[in-house]
């Protein structure tokens, strides 16, 4: 089988980063590379060419589209591109990723303009949303910080065993998390040797970590999130602070994890005292977490690191379109570093 | 006046920076220059003379010693040294900072041998124990990772508004926070493009913020502390999250770090909306904190920023001397990063 | 097919990059992983293990070893190695590159011990010795510096078109490139915010690139060579100078690089006014070639960019092993940044 | 004393060291600082006021003014502000560095508006031009590749000893030289471990160092220039590749460079086997050289390092003010790296 494949916004850095692993993915045949930038078609690299985005042209030569666009873009194009009755979208923006459009308007300060297509749209974090998955032709691949933060939480939210307040997030992001946008604030001497928080007061991630964790918990729990900038291009670790109902010992709660996740060929539950790093996840679609608990036994510590452009990105985006076509989730994709 | 002012372990990265901020000191003149690896004399830079480690010569020589040398080192030194009356010392090691020698013994894996130095010694910080400071001869030159901790938290630790759990300090260090030591942890290939958590089950740094919160707020508070490595040579970023005992308006905590804090030339409280950077600190003795309140009410996120070299640790040990000789603080030191 | 292949020397930069090659590679089956730093077996990320090196082991499970060891290593085992009669071996280290067992001596300090093997050796560059490399057992793998400078001056050497003296090769390699010795000068902050020359006075590349030459150009061509350490992990730069034995346009020269490397799927000559970056080639068996002609018309400026670990290491490694094995050469190899 | 000083484009990195160093200056006295870009004053820092550019009132506060512009912006501005006739300018572009018009305008790309001005202006190399500043109001600072490059050429361009062809330099500089510019080649994930090479066809330091050369021996010396980008903040490195009109001996060359700067502060000559290296220089105004001389005797390598933003460009310009009003030249400035 080889799947028709186009990406939409191919050189951003999340763009750039699928194509490397759609080029490696044994049943992926690029068929389209577009980019709204371009006025006339630019051969990439030895030979690829690069057309200015078609929605026609996109949709006809193939049957699934990743939109890696600016937020408010894929709201604009998936209705029309739905149309298509044997398309698949995979799309990479915040767009399809809130049910409520209300909560999505004070998240990303704009209108939602494709309530219908919502509805059809998957939230695609194969961990969590497995089943799912295959049965629609919208799939919203999650943030990067949701991703790492909702893989560390499940487990213990599924069990109802997170405090319904007390949740904190502090996360680091390697530089391409803030895309390609050519801003004072990302050149390179304003990055190296610094490091900053930022939207301490209200990031558009938040509200997209609480509607699934509430859907894991069966209750609202709400987080405060803070996110920094760490001079490294690529890379998210996630360093959360749970507070627990009930007193537990670290022992039963690695267990909880290593029996979640004992079938998930890219999360890793890391030994005790072990701590996950960026670099065992770079260049992969893996995430590695590591556990904590305080003496009081009544707040754990879970640190969570993944490849932002990796399983925060391109290589989920390519799990969900495994599993849209049905082939196993590995397929194309690596799950460690040494691999 | 000309203080005669020597250093020890003047070949590690803090010892390099306290010698340039002493070299350019109107009131310092630098008399000695020690190193214990070094067999022989040594010539460093241009012209300045470093010797082999020898008590005699550099308490002969000097009228105040800073010691920045592994911890255990200092209080093998420091009761010798002290017999000469008008030696002063700044001790930049964790060896007498933590006032019950069962919690060092506890926090740093070694017996402490010097039980009756350590009555004698001060907490080096002066924004919390000015007026102590100079009755000593001892100081305990704090470290980095609490430095910037009880900055952000002394006003509201003094005010009794922190609940007694609940308080998480998240802290990223560069580089030369963990010294010169050749380690394969520490190679540039292992650091680079990487984030690490690391000590997440015990720092020797918590017991030193737990006793002086404790000395602030009055009654014991407990924290939970990760501290992370981060690709970046100098720079240490604190970010905590602290459960307040009553709800709270954010202009009123603002208010109250403004006014703690007025008269403080190395403390810069920003302004709603603004964070703090590491590049904002970097080169000098500042501290720049930044403050967040929850919607809640109930939970404040305070950032905090500084040089781990400067303020956490040689910068912060010129201000200790300028206390302990009447001299005014900011002498020989940079307040921010534009002067 | 399915190969059997061994690794010793998997836990430095190269190893573990061939390791991650052959994972993926569809013809690769890794059956053995050796360190001669363990004492005991070790499991490697998810599931791989590590043992002790023993080359008998080695040598029994495997039809291909490569060794990834430091100078000196690869010419004690190679001898006993071969004399199983069906293994082939690729080398990494110094040890088989130089035909003279006199330079050897002095480039690298040690005597050689195995000059009976040195006669079996092939000197591994495809692009040089594509037809002889197949007819051996034993393939010399090249040094990153060596690899990016013949390359580029292949086209003119051949050509006799380089004056005997007048050639300057001005290199710069990521911090991989040093190997993973834990050594004071190689620490993040000796490396990070720094750049420097090493080994100005000579550097055991050199003879290997002047061997190389003098086959290519019939004669003795002497170079200069400096290295100088960069603080990036992977990526090496070599700005060749050269003197022309006469007059050319820049128009002649491109023509005569692209009609040499026309079919060469690593070889990227670029554009007039495009030069080479380390980021294109990252991650990849390529190199990029750039090409300027001084208005004099008799000095050529040659800038070419590998992947040290790539096309500079382990990548051709894998090159050279399809040669062995009579597979096409871009077997489980990255031709380009994008692919 | 205290001079009272002004700064044009201080929002710019190298405007941002020179306020650093002047703030600092025991005899400097910050009376205006002013940004283009500004449309209303700002407070910068603690208390510092940037205004919008205004000449009129830059001149009439101060006795000497600092233009941190891009090129072409000083010789708009300098003819109407040396109508002041006590008013001194160090001006950090390209504009008055050039004694021909032509040759200007074929390295800018723009016609030079100012030739009165020109004749005013003093090329402000210190080491090379010390009699002569003084005589001047109008200092054309240098680039920073020419001081690198002039410092390291100086003793054997005097002599007589470099050939007319044949001369290389091969520069490395950090991305401060770049600038402040938003352009999407400097954000950090294009720089970060990536390493290029860049304006290989023509830069315009070439003619200024070709015209400082021409002067130095007396006749016209052509050299090939190639300037890189690496990854670090600050930092400029020059490796020469100079050929001599006769064989010399590393001793004689040595000899003649140390002779030569015997009694320059800011110049080190670094003993046989040493090369400089970044962090040296780093957050200086000195200006580290190592020699090494080829086998032959007929090629020297000479390696040059200074910060950019020191003696590359904010340090020389204190430097020439320090000339300019009599001062000793090391007044403010940092001669090595642990002063």
């Amino acid at each position: 089988m080889r799947i028709p494949v186009g990406i939409v916004g191919v050189t951003g850095y999340a763009g750039q980063e699928l194509l490397r692993i759609l080029l490696r993915h044994p049943h992926a045949s690029v068929q389209y590379l577009g980019s709204r930038r371009l006025k006339k078609p630019t051969t990439f690299g030895n030979s690829l060419k690069i057309l200015p985005f078609n929605p026609k042209v996109a949709a006809a030569r193939c049957e699934i589209l990743f939109l890696a666009l600016p937020h408010g873009e894929a709201m604009r194009l998936a209705p029309e591109l739905l149309k298509k009755s044997d398309l698949k979208i995979v799309d990479f923006s915040g767009d399809f990723r809130l049910k409520s459009t209300n909560t999505f308007r004070k998240a990303y300060g704009m209108t939602h303009t494709a309530a219908g297509s919502l509805k059809e749209a998957v939230y695609g974090l194969p961990e969590l949303h497995r089943s799912e998955i295959p049965k629609h032709r919208l799939v919203a691949n999650p943030g990067c910080y949701p991703t790492a933060t909702l893989l560390a939480l499940a487990p213990l939210a599924e069990e109802g065993l997170i405090a319904a307040d007390g949740l904190i997030v502090d996360a680091k992001s390697g530089v391409t998390g803030a895309g390609r946008a050519v801003n004072e604030d990302l050149l390179f001497c304003e990055v190296h040797e610094d490091l900053r928080a930022y939207k301490v007061d209200g990031h558009q991630h938040t509200p997209e970590m609480e509607q699934e964790l509430a859907r894991l918990a069966g209750r609202k729990i709400s987080l405060t999130f803070v996110p920094h900038l760490v001079p490294m291009n690529r890379g998210l670790y996630a360093t959360l602070y749970v507070t627990l109902k009930r007193r537990l010992r670290e022992s039963a709660i690695r267990e909880l994890f290593e029996r979640r996740y004992d079938d998930e060929p890219f999360i890793r539950i890391l030994p005790k005292g072990s701590w996950p790093r960026v670099q065992s996840v770079a260049g992969t679609n893996a995430c590695e977490i590591g556990l904590h608990l305080d003496p009081s036994g009544r707040r754990a510590v879970l640190l969570s690191a993944i490849d932002n452009l990796g399983k925060g990105a391109a290589g989920q985006a390519v799990q969900n379109m495994n599993l849209l076509f049905g082939l196993p989730e590995t397929t194309g994709l690596t799950p460690s570093s040494e691999s």
